[in-house]
């Protein structure tokens, strides 16, 4: 096997890539920065028991595991960002009020969440803790929307879905096979749906299986909610998630976003297991798998000793970078090799001044750049003038 | 144990160091791009046969290791960014001419460099490809230094070393215990360096206890390189090191960095043992360990079907944003979160516009935010205006 080849699902990010993606990057980071979010640098690896904190088993499979030589304990690679800052925010800030976090960094699946999707996804996302309102659920969504903006993605699709839904279901018969019912809604497979739910209380296995059509138009009167409403058992916990869906459906804050088509699909219950609340992924037409995702996971940080309201968002920053419109290289600006303090002054001038200044090496005067220099400096009695190539 | 205990030597990073860092990062990449260097981003993990190419075995105990599920093959977490960096030149941009590269990431370390050293060393670094002259080297270590006066660093001690000297030596007598010879010159420890080398040829004994006093000044009658004529052997790889060290000492680039102290120390033989020619370290005052390494690794892709000329240095971010005066979080603008119109587009506006605005979730107007508030929008009629709070 060649020493060059890399393992599966790993690649990789060769100047132009790299150049897109850090560009998307500092953008993204500024932009959270301008509402207020502050960022932090969980680290690589942990304790696996913290990195799993309140997630499913798909997390734990996902994630890599080494020992630590240091203490003999197992360690885990992060698979997602959420759960460290959701330690952070509990245990480290201990702010009594608001904390709005954000981060930006890789995270590595030890199985890759699809056939050609990476095991080294570069997650950046946002997070707000300490607020149960909606408003909370809002500001993210905002920002996801304007983070897709940002990264030049013209028409989006969100899809709202509330987890509080399936549990209440799942609740009126204890012989349901929760985790088959889950595979199945995630899935739309109606007809595995039909067989796990073989001899399940009538009314739980009539709306579970309801609820694989019970996604479309989140607005109008053949809403998913209206439907819902008229199919789904009218218990507490199913009517309260149904009234928080309808109230941000009707928040203020999409007329700001006329190209986002609103949806809701109350079977979209992807994702690491630890929501609570509503939840919202984001499509764009030339990727199947959701751009962005994010919801609701109250009282994580409970395991760490700090039970807070909290809400946030990711994206993965390889994938979204590849969207946005090629950035070209810049123009250089060749300079020769030369012991010249004069011509160093005027390269570290224009250096300064942002330009890109490549020093040719002795023998390489001749060749091609990845920096194209549509300029030169070339001596001009004692000084050193710029000229176009 | 507690869930938000990090592993040893792990830490997060909260919101004033992450500003630092972040804001250094984006500081030093944006030099190495003013110089014409690319960004390039190699995966967190790869083969373990990859990761190692012709290191010594102390990279290689401090490269944590895991089996990779799909392949079942071992898999390394990168401990060194460099070979990844002399791979991506090898194979897959496959220049002919010279190639400037550079990168910034997390990189892994099973056992920690030293009792307080973190295990997640933040690496950023640059490297030139395919040039063999001494010209590269000046190159590299001027932005080593431009790197570290970008950081604030004010005085800085800079040794130069040579990696051909020792095997030259080793060579005059094959029964001398390498490794630790090495360790006895890594630590200057003459006494234990006398103990290993009893019996060994005495001409290679004595240059070898001579390299551990063989450190001082770089220029003068009473130079190190000037003393290592003097007492070590003259055959041809210790001569053609001595002149490469003299060439560099003479080179002008120096004086262009007159904070500069540059001194030799021919038994500074640290780091990852691929180095093949010139390296270099940089000292500063208040930390015990070198802030910056480098050096020749000319030909480490032939092991990836292409041997090339190669030099450069790494930094570690971390370190290197804790010296830097801590940079003030920026002053906000506290806004009211309100659904009207105007307001909203006001936010937007000072958000494109560079501000900070943070909105206040209703409940939560009089906490103490991370960015201070200093100015409040309210309302004046139909407009909102800015005043100050």
């Amino acid at each position: 096997m060649p020493r060059w080849l890399l393992p599966e699902n790993i690649a990789d990010a060769l100047p132009s890539e790299a150049r897109a993606i850090e560009e998307l990057r500092r953008r993204l980071l500024d932009l959270y920065r301008s509402y207020g979010y502050e960022l932090v640098m969980p680290p690589m690896l942990e304790h696996i028991e913290s990195l799993l904190i309140g997630s499913g088993r798909d997390l734990g499979l996902r994630t890599f595991q080494l020992v630590d030589q240091l203490s003999g304990r197992t360690l885990g690679l992060r698979a997602d960002m959420t759960p460290q800052v959701a330690r952070i925010d509990a245990h480290l800030l201990n702010r009594t009020g608001v904390a709005r976090l954000c981060y930006a960094g890789s995270v590595l699946h030890a199985r890759a969440a699809g056939l050609f999707a990476t095991r080294e996804p570069l997650q950046v996302g946002a997070e707000i803790y300490g607020h149960a309102g909606m408003e909370a659920d809002v500001e993210v969504i905002e920002l996801m929307l304007a983070s897709l903006a940002a990264a030049g993605v013209e028409r989006v699709r969100l899809d709202l879905c509330h987890v509080g839904i399936v549990p209440a279901l799942l609740a009126m018969d204890p012989s349901i096979e929760e985790a088959e019912v889950y595979a199945g809604l995630q899935k739309k497979d109606r007809p595995g749906l039909e067989e796990v739910l073989v001899g399940v209380e009538p009314k739980a296995r009539d709306a579970l299986l309801a609820l694989v059509d019970l996604y479309g138009a989140a607005r109008g009167p053949a809403s998913v909610i209206a439907r819902a409403r008229a199919v789904l058992p009218a218990v507490s916990p199913i009517t309260a998630a149904l009234e928080a869906l309808e109230r941000l459906v009707a928040s203020p804050m999409w007329a700001r976003f006329p190209q986002v088509e609103l949806s809701v699909d109350l079977a979209d219950l992807r994702g690491y297991r630890y929501h609570t609340g509503v939840t919202f992924a984001a499509y764009v037409d030339a990727i199947p798998n959701a751009v962005g995702r994010g919801g609701r996971y109250d009282d994580i940080g409970q395991a760490f000793g700090r039970a807070r309201p909290a809400t946030g968002f990711s994206l993965e920053l390889r994938e979204l970078a590849s969207l946005a419109e090629p950035e070209q290289p810049g123009r250089a600006i060749c300079a020769p090799w030369s012991d010249d303090p004069a011509l160093a002054r005027r390269v570290a001038e224009l250096r300064a001044a942002g330009e890109i200044v490549v020093r040719a090496l002795p023998g390489h005067e001749h060749e091609q750049q990845e920096y194209a220099c549509d300029r030169e400096l070339a001596a001009d009695g004692q000084d050193w003038n710029l000229r176009p190539i």
